[in-house]
Protein backbone atom coordinates (compact mmCIF):
# COMPACT_ATOMS: atom_id res chain seq x y z
CA UNK A 1 0.00 0.00 0.00
CA UNK A 2 1.05 3.28 -0.86
CA UNK A 3 2.32 6.01 1.95
CA UNK A 4 0.80 8.89 -0.09
CA UNK A 5 -2.05 9.30 -2.49
CA UNK A 6 -3.08 12.33 -4.74
CA UNK A 7 -5.22 14.34 -2.62
CA UNK A 8 -6.86 17.98 -3.64
CA UNK A 9 -6.99 21.37 -1.49
CA UNK A 10 -9.41 24.16 -0.87
CA UNK A 11 -8.20 27.33 -1.66
CA UNK A 12 -9.35 30.73 0.01
CA UNK A 13 -10.80 31.65 -3.22
CA UNK A 14 -12.73 28.60 -3.78
CA UNK A 15 -14.20 28.94 -0.24
CA UNK A 16 -13.91 32.81 -0.81
CA UNK A 17 -16.42 32.05 -3.53
CA UNK A 18 -18.86 29.18 -1.94
CA UNK A 19 -19.20 31.43 1.17
CA UNK A 20 -19.94 34.63 -1.24
CA UNK A 21 -23.06 32.10 -2.97
CA UNK A 22 -24.28 31.19 0.10
CA UNK A 23 -24.53 35.02 1.27
CA UNK A 24 -26.17 35.32 -1.78
CA UNK A 25 -28.97 32.27 -1.55
CA UNK A 26 -29.57 33.92 2.22
CA UNK A 27 -30.05 36.95 1.20
CA UNK A 28 -32.52 36.32 -1.51
CA UNK A 29 -34.27 34.00 1.23
CA UNK A 30 -34.49 37.04 3.81
CA UNK A 31 -32.67 34.31 6.44
CA UNK A 32 -29.84 35.72 7.82
CA UNK A 33 -27.13 33.50 8.38
CA UNK A 34 -23.77 32.30 9.74
CA UNK A 35 -21.78 30.30 7.37
CA UNK A 36 -18.53 28.25 8.27
CA UNK A 37 -16.25 26.55 5.78
CA UNK A 38 -13.65 24.43 6.88
CA UNK A 39 -11.25 22.34 5.48
CA UNK A 40 -10.91 18.42 5.84
CA UNK A 41 -9.25 18.45 8.95
CA UNK A 42 -11.42 20.80 10.26
CA UNK A 43 -9.70 23.63 10.77
CA UNK A 44 -11.32 27.13 10.11
CA UNK A 45 -11.06 28.60 6.17
CA UNK A 46 -13.47 31.36 5.77
CA UNK A 47 -16.76 32.65 7.78
CA UNK A 48 -19.60 35.06 7.94
CA UNK A 49 -22.43 36.26 10.02
CA UNK A 50 -24.33 38.25 8.72
CA UNK A 51 -26.66 41.21 9.90
CA UNK A 52 -29.00 39.73 12.15
CA UNK A 53 -27.92 35.95 12.45
CA UNK A 54 -27.76 34.64 15.90
CA UNK A 55 -24.41 35.15 17.42
CA UNK A 56 -24.35 31.59 19.40
CA UNK A 57 -24.88 30.12 15.40
CA UNK A 58 -21.47 31.18 14.88
CA UNK A 59 -19.96 28.06 17.01
CA UNK A 60 -23.21 25.56 15.51
CA UNK A 61 -22.44 26.68 11.89
CA UNK A 62 -18.74 25.64 12.34
CA UNK A 63 -19.18 22.54 14.80
CA UNK A 64 -21.91 21.58 11.46
CA UNK A 65 -18.76 21.81 8.87
CA UNK A 66 -16.73 20.01 11.27
CA UNK A 67 -18.77 17.57 11.57
CA UNK A 68 -19.47 17.12 8.02
CA UNK A 69 -15.92 17.13 7.53
CA UNK A 70 -15.71 14.21 9.38
CA UNK A 71 -18.15 12.10 8.24
CA UNK A 72 -17.93 12.70 4.91
CA UNK A 73 -21.88 12.84 4.89
CA UNK A 74 -24.32 15.43 5.54
CA UNK A 75 -25.44 16.70 8.87
CA UNK A 76 -28.38 15.65 10.45
CA UNK A 77 -28.63 11.31 9.93
CA UNK A 78 -27.57 9.97 12.92
CA UNK A 79 -29.69 7.83 15.06
CA UNK A 80 -31.23 9.96 18.51
CA UNK A 81 -29.81 8.95 21.69
CA UNK A 82 -26.55 8.40 19.54
CA UNK A 83 -25.89 11.60 18.45
CA UNK A 84 -26.28 12.92 21.96
CA UNK A 85 -23.77 10.63 23.43
CA UNK A 86 -21.09 11.19 20.25
CA UNK A 87 -21.39 15.01 20.73
CA UNK A 88 -20.81 14.85 24.51
CA UNK A 89 -17.88 12.72 24.09
CA UNK A 90 -16.56 14.52 21.44
CA UNK A 91 -17.01 17.94 23.29
CA UNK A 92 -19.93 19.53 20.99
CA UNK A 93 -17.96 18.99 17.88
CA UNK A 94 -20.34 16.38 16.57
CA UNK A 95 -23.54 18.13 15.69
CA UNK A 96 -26.44 16.05 14.56
CA UNK A 97 -28.33 18.92 13.19
CA UNK A 98 -28.89 19.99 9.52
CA UNK A 99 -27.19 22.15 8.01
CA UNK A 100 -23.55 20.77 7.72
CA UNK A 101 -22.04 19.16 3.97
CA UNK A 102 -18.90 18.01 3.09
CA UNK A 103 -17.31 19.62 0.13
CA UNK A 104 -16.57 16.30 -2.32
CA UNK A 105 -14.30 16.90 -5.37
CA UNK A 106 -13.17 13.94 -8.02
CA UNK A 107 -14.07 11.48 -5.03
CA UNK A 108 -12.22 13.27 -2.59
CA UNK A 109 -13.77 15.15 0.45
CA UNK A 110 -11.41 18.62 0.84
CA UNK A 111 -13.61 19.97 2.96
CA UNK A 112 -17.08 20.97 4.15
CA UNK A 113 -19.43 23.66 4.87
CA UNK A 114 -21.85 24.33 7.39
CA UNK A 115 -24.78 26.95 8.01
CA UNK A 116 -26.73 27.78 11.27
CA UNK A 117 -29.22 30.16 12.47
CA UNK A 118 -32.32 29.30 9.94
CA UNK A 119 -34.54 26.35 10.53
CA UNK A 120 -32.36 22.89 9.50
CA UNK A 121 -34.09 23.04 5.96
CA UNK A 122 -33.22 26.94 5.36
CA UNK A 123 -29.54 25.94 6.85
CA UNK A 124 -29.12 22.89 4.14
CA UNK A 125 -30.40 24.95 1.34
CA UNK A 126 -27.25 27.70 2.13
CA UNK A 127 -24.82 25.29 2.48
CA UNK A 128 -26.02 23.76 -0.72
CA UNK A 129 -26.01 26.88 -2.61
CA UNK A 130 -21.62 26.92 -1.26
CA UNK A 131 -21.62 23.80 -3.08
CA UNK A 132 -22.98 24.90 -6.64
CA UNK A 133 -20.50 27.64 -6.91
CA UNK A 134 -17.30 25.06 -6.61
CA UNK A 135 -17.00 23.53 -10.16
CA UNK A 136 -17.52 19.75 -9.72
CA UNK A 137 -18.34 19.63 -6.09
CA UNK A 138 -20.94 16.80 -4.97
CA UNK A 139 -24.40 19.00 -4.65
CA UNK A 140 -27.00 15.83 -4.16
CA UNK A 141 -27.40 15.92 -0.07
CA UNK B 1 -4.36 -6.64 54.16
CA UNK B 2 -1.51 -5.91 52.17
CA UNK B 3 0.21 -2.76 51.54
CA UNK B 4 0.90 -3.83 47.71
CA UNK B 5 -0.26 -6.25 45.05
CA UNK B 6 1.07 -7.92 42.61
CA UNK B 7 -0.26 -6.67 39.07
CA UNK B 8 0.28 -7.07 35.34
CA UNK B 9 1.14 -4.29 33.09
CA UNK B 10 0.32 -4.23 29.53
CA UNK B 11 3.74 -3.27 27.65
CA UNK B 12 3.72 -1.38 23.98
CA UNK B 13 4.84 -3.83 22.41
CA UNK B 14 1.57 -5.67 23.40
CA UNK B 15 -0.68 -2.73 22.94
CA UNK B 16 1.25 -3.06 19.70
CA UNK B 17 0.49 -6.08 18.85
CA UNK B 18 -3.55 -5.64 19.53
CA UNK B 19 -3.43 -2.72 17.57
CA UNK B 20 -2.42 -4.65 14.64
CA UNK B 21 -5.29 -7.39 14.86
CA UNK B 22 -7.80 -4.75 15.12
CA UNK B 23 -6.77 -3.15 12.07
CA UNK B 24 -6.69 -6.46 9.95
CA UNK B 25 -9.58 -7.38 11.62
CA UNK B 26 -10.77 -3.78 10.60
CA UNK B 27 -9.23 -4.33 7.04
CA UNK B 28 -11.11 -7.55 6.23
CA UNK B 29 -14.40 -6.16 6.86
CA UNK B 30 -13.95 -3.27 4.97
CA UNK B 31 -15.04 -0.75 7.84
CA UNK B 32 -12.11 1.70 8.26
CA UNK B 33 -11.53 2.83 12.06
CA UNK B 34 -10.42 4.64 15.04
CA UNK B 35 -8.37 2.40 17.43
CA UNK B 36 -7.18 3.33 21.14
CA UNK B 37 -5.31 1.51 23.80
CA UNK B 38 -5.03 2.62 26.89
CA UNK B 39 -3.02 1.48 29.93
CA UNK B 40 -5.35 0.75 33.28
CA UNK B 41 -4.78 4.74 34.11
CA UNK B 42 -6.39 5.39 30.88
CA UNK B 43 -3.44 6.77 29.50
CA UNK B 44 -2.59 6.49 25.63
CA UNK B 45 -0.65 3.68 24.93
CA UNK B 46 -1.14 3.13 20.99
CA UNK B 47 -3.51 4.77 18.45
CA UNK B 48 -4.44 3.86 14.81
CA UNK B 49 -6.78 6.34 12.27
CA UNK B 50 -6.95 4.09 9.09
CA UNK B 51 -7.77 5.71 5.87
CA UNK B 52 -11.60 6.82 5.54
CA UNK B 53 -12.70 6.42 9.51
CA UNK B 54 -13.52 9.79 10.72
CA UNK B 55 -11.73 12.19 12.33
CA UNK B 56 -13.97 12.80 15.33
CA UNK B 57 -13.69 9.47 16.19
CA UNK B 58 -10.28 9.86 17.68
CA UNK B 59 -11.95 11.54 20.53
CA UNK B 60 -14.77 8.98 21.04
CA UNK B 61 -12.73 5.92 20.48
CA UNK B 62 -10.01 7.15 23.32
CA UNK B 63 -13.26 7.92 25.23
CA UNK B 64 -14.62 4.38 24.65
CA UNK B 65 -10.99 2.93 25.76
CA UNK B 66 -11.41 5.31 29.07
CA UNK B 67 -14.73 3.80 29.87
CA UNK B 68 -13.95 0.43 29.81
CA UNK B 69 -10.44 0.70 31.14
CA UNK B 70 -12.61 3.00 34.03
CA UNK B 71 -15.85 0.68 34.51
CA UNK B 72 -13.55 -2.91 33.81
CA UNK B 73 -16.47 -3.29 31.27
CA UNK B 74 -17.86 -3.20 27.83
CA UNK B 75 -19.04 0.08 27.35
CA UNK B 76 -22.56 0.15 25.87
CA UNK B 77 -24.48 -1.46 28.82
CA UNK B 78 -24.81 1.43 31.56
CA UNK B 79 -28.74 2.37 31.67
CA UNK B 80 -30.04 5.27 29.53
CA UNK B 81 -30.35 8.72 31.07
CA UNK B 82 -27.60 8.03 33.93
CA UNK B 83 -24.93 7.82 31.29
CA UNK B 84 -25.93 10.91 29.57
CA UNK B 85 -25.59 12.91 33.25
CA UNK B 86 -22.79 10.60 34.07
CA UNK B 87 -21.38 11.68 30.46
CA UNK B 88 -21.53 15.22 31.39
CA UNK B 89 -20.26 15.02 34.79
CA UNK B 90 -16.91 13.66 33.11
CA UNK B 91 -16.21 16.36 30.52
CA UNK B 92 -17.59 13.60 27.69
CA UNK B 93 -14.68 10.82 29.32
CA UNK B 94 -17.44 8.41 29.87
CA UNK B 95 -18.85 7.35 26.69
CA UNK B 96 -21.50 4.66 27.13
CA UNK B 97 -21.80 3.42 23.40
CA UNK B 98 -20.69 0.25 22.10
CA UNK B 99 -16.71 -0.26 21.24
CA UNK B 100 -14.85 -0.62 24.82
CA UNK B 101 -14.05 -3.63 26.33
CA UNK B 102 -11.75 -4.06 29.13
CA UNK B 103 -8.01 -5.53 28.61
CA UNK B 104 -8.29 -8.75 31.30
CA UNK B 105 -5.56 -10.76 31.98
CA UNK B 106 -5.54 -13.35 34.98
CA UNK B 107 -8.48 -11.39 36.67
CA UNK B 108 -7.12 -8.10 36.29
CA UNK B 109 -7.72 -4.82 34.12
CA UNK B 110 -4.64 -3.77 32.41
CA UNK B 111 -6.27 -1.46 30.10
CA UNK B 112 -8.78 -1.32 27.60
CA UNK B 113 -9.11 -1.19 23.49
CA UNK B 114 -11.91 1.43 22.10
CA UNK B 115 -13.13 1.63 18.53
CA UNK B 116 -14.98 3.88 16.65
CA UNK B 117 -16.23 5.16 13.24
CA UNK B 118 -18.16 1.78 12.43
CA UNK B 119 -21.47 0.83 14.19
CA UNK B 120 -21.30 -0.31 17.16
CA UNK B 121 -21.66 -3.76 16.80
CA UNK B 122 -18.61 -3.35 14.09
CA UNK B 123 -16.38 -1.13 16.60
CA UNK B 124 -16.87 -3.81 19.22
CA UNK B 125 -16.04 -6.74 16.80
CA UNK B 126 -13.05 -5.08 15.92
CA UNK B 127 -12.22 -4.98 19.41
CA UNK B 128 -12.39 -7.91 20.21
CA UNK B 129 -10.12 -8.45 17.81
CA UNK B 130 -7.38 -6.67 19.11
CA UNK B 131 -8.66 -9.00 22.33
CA UNK B 132 -7.81 -12.17 20.84
CA UNK B 133 -4.05 -11.02 19.91
CA UNK B 134 -3.32 -11.27 23.35
CA UNK B 135 -2.53 -14.17 25.38
CA UNK B 136 -4.55 -15.18 27.79
CA UNK B 137 -6.79 -11.94 27.70
CA UNK B 138 -10.62 -12.29 28.25
CA UNK B 139 -12.86 -12.09 25.28
CA UNK B 140 -15.90 -12.88 25.98
CA UNK B 141 -17.76 -9.79 25.83
CA UNK C 1 -27.74 60.21 32.46
CA UNK C 2 -29.64 58.68 29.47
CA UNK C 3 -30.33 55.13 29.79
CA UNK C 4 -29.15 54.50 26.35
CA UNK C 5 -27.08 56.27 24.20
CA UNK C 6 -26.79 56.18 20.43
CA UNK C 7 -24.38 53.39 19.08
CA UNK C 8 -23.00 52.65 15.55
CA UNK C 9 -22.72 48.94 14.58
CA UNK C 10 -20.16 47.64 12.17
CA UNK C 11 -22.26 45.16 9.09
CA UNK C 12 -21.21 42.32 7.99
CA UNK C 13 -21.13 43.99 4.50
CA UNK C 14 -18.45 46.78 6.34
CA UNK C 15 -16.83 43.37 7.71
CA UNK C 16 -16.44 41.75 4.04
CA UNK C 17 -14.99 45.05 2.54
CA UNK C 18 -12.12 45.10 5.67
CA UNK C 19 -11.17 41.60 4.94
CA UNK C 20 -11.30 41.94 1.08
CA UNK C 21 -8.85 44.87 1.51
CA UNK C 22 -6.36 43.12 4.46
CA UNK C 23 -6.52 40.39 2.20
CA UNK C 24 -5.29 41.90 -0.90
CA UNK C 25 -2.84 43.59 0.91
CA UNK C 26 -1.31 40.63 2.61
CA UNK C 27 -1.07 38.96 -1.11
CA UNK C 28 0.87 42.38 -1.76
CA UNK C 29 3.06 42.05 1.31
CA UNK C 30 3.63 38.12 -0.17
CA UNK C 31 2.75 37.20 3.57
CA UNK C 32 -0.28 34.64 3.97
CA UNK C 33 -2.48 35.69 7.16
CA UNK C 34 -5.22 34.41 9.33
CA UNK C 35 -7.89 37.70 9.66
CA UNK C 36 -10.48 37.86 12.07
CA UNK C 37 -13.30 41.03 12.54
CA UNK C 38 -15.53 40.85 15.41
CA UNK C 39 -18.00 42.69 16.81
CA UNK C 40 -17.84 45.09 19.71
CA UNK C 41 -18.78 41.74 21.65
CA UNK C 42 -15.90 39.92 20.61
CA UNK C 43 -18.39 37.62 18.40
CA UNK C 44 -17.13 36.42 15.17
CA UNK C 45 -18.32 38.60 11.96
CA UNK C 46 -16.09 37.50 9.18
CA UNK C 47 -12.70 35.56 8.88
CA UNK C 48 -10.37 34.42 6.40
CA UNK C 49 -7.01 32.07 6.30
CA UNK C 50 -5.43 32.64 3.47
CA UNK C 51 -3.22 30.00 1.62
CA UNK C 52 0.03 28.72 3.36
CA UNK C 53 -0.89 30.41 6.48
CA UNK C 54 -0.62 28.87 9.65
CA UNK C 55 -4.00 26.71 11.30
CA UNK C 56 -2.51 27.97 15.14
CA UNK C 57 -3.29 31.56 13.96
CA UNK C 58 -7.17 31.19 13.47
CA UNK C 59 -7.24 31.04 17.51
CA UNK C 60 -4.46 33.74 17.90
CA UNK C 61 -6.51 35.89 15.11
CA UNK C 62 -9.41 35.84 16.65
CA UNK C 63 -7.95 36.35 19.77
CA UNK C 64 -6.01 39.45 19.48
CA UNK C 65 -9.65 40.84 17.90
CA UNK C 66 -11.33 39.92 21.17
CA UNK C 67 -8.32 41.89 23.07
CA UNK C 68 -8.73 44.70 20.82
CA UNK C 69 -12.77 44.91 21.02
CA UNK C 70 -12.41 44.86 25.35
CA UNK C 71 -9.36 47.44 25.57
CA UNK C 72 -10.43 49.61 22.82
CA UNK C 73 -6.61 49.52 21.98
CA UNK C 74 -4.18 48.52 19.92
CA UNK C 75 -2.23 44.87 21.02
CA UNK C 76 0.91 44.63 22.50
CA UNK C 77 1.37 46.98 24.68
CA UNK C 78 0.43 45.64 28.38
CA UNK C 79 3.15 45.52 30.63
CA UNK C 80 4.99 42.14 30.80
CA UNK C 81 4.17 40.37 33.47
CA UNK C 82 1.39 41.49 33.88
CA UNK C 83 0.04 40.15 30.31
CA UNK C 84 0.95 36.48 31.13
CA UNK C 85 -1.24 36.67 33.88
CA UNK C 86 -4.43 38.37 32.54
CA UNK C 87 -4.20 35.48 29.36
CA UNK C 88 -4.31 32.91 32.11
CA UNK C 89 -6.96 34.24 34.10
CA UNK C 90 -8.99 35.10 30.62
CA UNK C 91 -8.61 31.69 29.32
CA UNK C 92 -5.96 32.74 26.45
CA UNK C 93 -8.60 35.01 25.13
CA UNK C 94 -6.64 38.46 26.08
CA UNK C 95 -3.47 38.01 23.98
CA UNK C 96 -0.57 40.75 24.09
CA UNK C 97 1.08 40.50 20.62
CA UNK C 98 0.86 42.93 17.88
CA UNK C 99 -1.79 42.49 15.08
CA UNK C 100 -4.84 42.95 16.65
CA UNK C 101 -6.91 47.11 16.38
CA UNK C 102 -10.15 47.96 17.47
CA UNK C 103 -12.53 49.33 14.97
CA UNK C 104 -13.62 53.13 15.76
CA UNK C 105 -15.84 55.42 14.20
CA UNK C 106 -16.98 58.39 15.80
CA UNK C 107 -15.11 57.62 19.06
CA UNK C 108 -16.94 54.48 19.29
CA UNK C 109 -15.50 51.23 19.40
CA UNK C 110 -17.95 49.00 17.57
CA UNK C 111 -15.31 45.91 16.81
CA UNK C 112 -12.12 44.63 16.17
CA UNK C 113 -9.59 42.98 13.97
CA UNK C 114 -6.86 40.58 14.53
CA UNK C 115 -4.15 39.51 12.09
CA UNK C 116 -1.93 36.20 12.37
CA UNK C 117 0.54 34.06 10.67
CA UNK C 118 3.49 36.59 9.90
CA UNK C 119 5.82 38.55 12.17
CA UNK C 120 4.00 41.15 14.47
CA UNK C 121 4.44 44.30 12.58
CA UNK C 122 3.18 42.53 9.43
CA UNK C 123 -0.03 41.53 11.23
CA UNK C 124 -0.58 44.95 12.38
CA UNK C 125 -0.27 46.10 8.74
CA UNK C 126 -2.24 44.29 7.55
CA UNK C 127 -4.83 44.62 10.26
CA UNK C 128 -4.28 48.81 9.43
CA UNK C 129 -5.04 47.80 5.80
CA UNK C 130 -8.51 46.51 6.63
CA UNK C 131 -9.14 50.22 8.74
CA UNK C 132 -8.24 51.85 5.53
CA UNK C 133 -11.07 50.59 4.18
CA UNK C 134 -13.52 51.78 6.13
CA UNK C 135 -15.02 55.23 5.59
CA UNK C 136 -14.90 57.14 8.98
CA UNK C 137 -12.54 54.99 10.51
CA UNK C 138 -9.48 55.26 13.07
CA UNK C 139 -6.44 54.51 11.43
CA UNK C 140 -3.35 55.88 13.65
CA UNK C 141 -2.42 52.85 15.50
CA UNK D 1 -6.54 31.80 -9.36
CA UNK D 2 -7.88 27.58 -8.80
CA UNK D 3 -10.40 26.85 -6.59
CA UNK D 4 -8.86 23.84 -5.45
CA UNK D 5 -4.56 22.56 -5.86
CA UNK D 6 -3.61 19.13 -6.07
CA UNK D 7 -1.74 17.91 -2.60
CA UNK D 8 -0.57 14.82 -1.22
CA UNK D 9 -2.54 12.81 1.59
CA UNK D 10 0.17 10.69 4.40
CA UNK D 11 -1.94 7.12 4.54
CA UNK D 12 -1.79 5.31 8.04
CA UNK D 13 0.32 3.03 6.41
CA UNK D 14 2.69 5.65 5.76
CA UNK D 15 2.05 7.15 9.54
CA UNK D 16 2.89 3.43 10.74
CA UNK D 17 6.12 2.85 8.91
CA UNK D 18 7.08 5.92 10.48
CA UNK D 19 6.12 5.28 13.83
CA UNK D 20 8.17 1.69 13.56
CA UNK D 21 11.04 3.44 12.78
CA UNK D 22 10.64 6.39 15.25
CA UNK D 23 10.21 3.68 17.81
CA UNK D 24 13.13 1.38 16.59
CA UNK D 25 15.75 4.26 16.69
CA UNK D 26 14.54 5.62 20.34
CA UNK D 27 15.00 1.68 21.69
CA UNK D 28 18.52 1.98 19.83
CA UNK D 29 19.23 4.94 21.80
CA UNK D 30 17.86 3.60 25.25
CA UNK D 31 15.75 6.61 25.26
CA UNK D 32 11.54 5.40 26.06
CA UNK D 33 9.61 8.11 23.65
CA UNK D 34 5.57 9.15 23.21
CA UNK D 35 5.60 9.85 19.34
CA UNK D 36 2.85 11.02 17.77
CA UNK D 37 1.88 11.26 14.02
CA UNK D 38 -0.73 13.96 12.62
CA UNK D 39 -1.99 14.61 8.99
CA UNK D 40 -1.78 17.81 7.67
CA UNK D 41 -5.12 19.48 9.65
CA UNK D 42 -3.07 18.33 12.99
CA UNK D 43 -5.81 15.08 13.58
CA UNK D 44 -3.92 12.23 15.67
CA UNK D 45 -2.94 9.14 12.51
CA UNK D 46 -0.49 7.28 14.62
CA UNK D 47 0.79 6.84 18.13
CA UNK D 48 3.23 4.87 20.08
CA UNK D 49 3.92 5.32 24.20
CA UNK D 50 6.81 3.25 24.45
CA UNK D 51 7.28 1.15 27.97
CA UNK D 52 9.07 4.06 30.50
CA UNK D 53 7.93 6.99 28.46
CA UNK D 54 6.45 10.13 30.53
CA UNK D 55 2.51 9.92 30.30
CA UNK D 56 2.41 13.84 30.01
CA UNK D 57 4.46 13.42 27.18
CA UNK D 58 1.51 12.36 25.24
CA UNK D 59 0.29 15.88 25.42
CA UNK D 60 3.52 17.33 24.59
CA UNK D 61 3.95 14.93 22.02
CA UNK D 62 0.71 15.79 20.20
CA UNK D 63 1.24 19.10 20.54
CA UNK D 64 4.51 19.19 19.05
CA UNK D 65 3.02 17.23 15.94
CA UNK D 66 0.27 20.04 16.19
CA UNK D 67 2.52 22.99 16.05
CA UNK D 68 5.30 21.89 13.20
CA UNK D 69 2.30 20.81 10.97
CA UNK D 70 0.88 24.59 11.14
CA UNK D 71 4.03 26.28 11.11
CA UNK D 72 5.45 23.94 8.72
CA UNK D 73 8.97 24.29 10.31
CA UNK D 74 10.29 22.04 13.12
CA UNK D 75 9.42 23.22 16.59
CA UNK D 76 11.89 25.24 18.88
CA UNK D 77 12.73 28.14 16.92
CA UNK D 78 10.02 30.74 18.44
CA UNK D 79 11.31 33.73 20.03
CA UNK D 80 11.13 33.48 23.74
CA UNK D 81 8.42 35.75 25.44
CA UNK D 82 5.92 35.70 21.94
CA UNK D 83 6.06 31.72 22.29
CA UNK D 84 4.64 31.46 25.63
CA UNK D 85 2.18 34.42 24.75
CA UNK D 86 1.09 32.38 21.50
CA UNK D 87 0.91 28.80 23.73
CA UNK D 88 -1.64 30.59 26.10
CA UNK D 89 -3.69 31.83 22.88
CA UNK D 90 -3.56 28.69 21.30
CA UNK D 91 -5.15 26.78 25.15
CA UNK D 92 -1.50 25.30 24.72
CA UNK D 93 -2.04 24.05 20.95
CA UNK D 94 1.52 25.97 20.24
CA UNK D 95 4.53 24.42 21.99
CA UNK D 96 8.17 25.76 21.34
CA UNK D 97 10.31 22.67 22.56
CA UNK D 98 12.28 20.74 20.18
CA UNK D 99 10.99 17.53 19.03
CA UNK D 100 8.13 18.53 16.07
CA UNK D 101 8.79 18.09 12.16
CA UNK D 102 6.41 18.75 9.50
CA UNK D 103 6.47 16.16 6.77
CA UNK D 104 7.25 17.91 3.86
CA UNK D 105 7.11 15.83 0.61
CA UNK D 106 7.44 17.00 -3.35
CA UNK D 107 7.37 21.02 -1.44
CA UNK D 108 3.75 19.94 -0.15
CA UNK D 109 3.93 19.72 4.10
CA UNK D 110 1.45 16.77 4.65
CA UNK D 111 1.79 15.93 8.17
CA UNK D 112 4.12 16.48 11.29
CA UNK D 113 5.68 14.10 13.70
CA UNK D 114 6.05 14.90 17.39
CA UNK D 115 8.25 13.34 20.04
CA UNK D 116 8.67 14.13 23.64
CA UNK D 117 9.99 12.20 26.82
CA UNK D 118 13.90 12.55 26.24
CA UNK D 119 15.58 15.79 25.89
CA UNK D 120 15.08 18.40 23.60
CA UNK D 121 17.80 16.76 21.10
CA UNK D 122 16.87 13.33 21.55
CA UNK D 123 12.99 14.23 20.58
CA UNK D 124 14.10 15.95 17.80
CA UNK D 125 16.47 13.16 16.72
CA UNK D 126 14.22 10.02 16.74
CA UNK D 127 11.46 12.65 14.91
CA UNK D 128 13.92 12.92 12.11
CA UNK D 129 14.69 8.61 12.05
CA UNK D 130 10.89 8.79 11.26
CA UNK D 131 11.00 11.59 8.33
CA UNK D 132 13.91 9.09 7.00
CA UNK D 133 11.70 6.37 6.78
CA UNK D 134 9.11 8.11 4.47
CA UNK D 135 10.41 7.95 0.60
CA UNK D 136 10.71 11.39 -0.62
CA UNK D 137 10.37 13.19 2.87
CA UNK D 138 12.54 16.37 3.48
CA UNK D 139 14.88 14.91 6.39
CA UNK D 140 17.45 18.52 7.05
CA UNK D 141 15.61 19.85 9.98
Amino acid sequence: MADTVPHLKLTYEGARKMLAASVAKAEAMGVPQCIAIVDDGANLLAFARMDGAKFLSIDSAWRKAMSAASSRAATGGMAEGLDIRLAIATQGKLVNVKGGVPIVVDGKTIGAIGVGSGTGDQDLEVAKAGLAALAGAKTDF
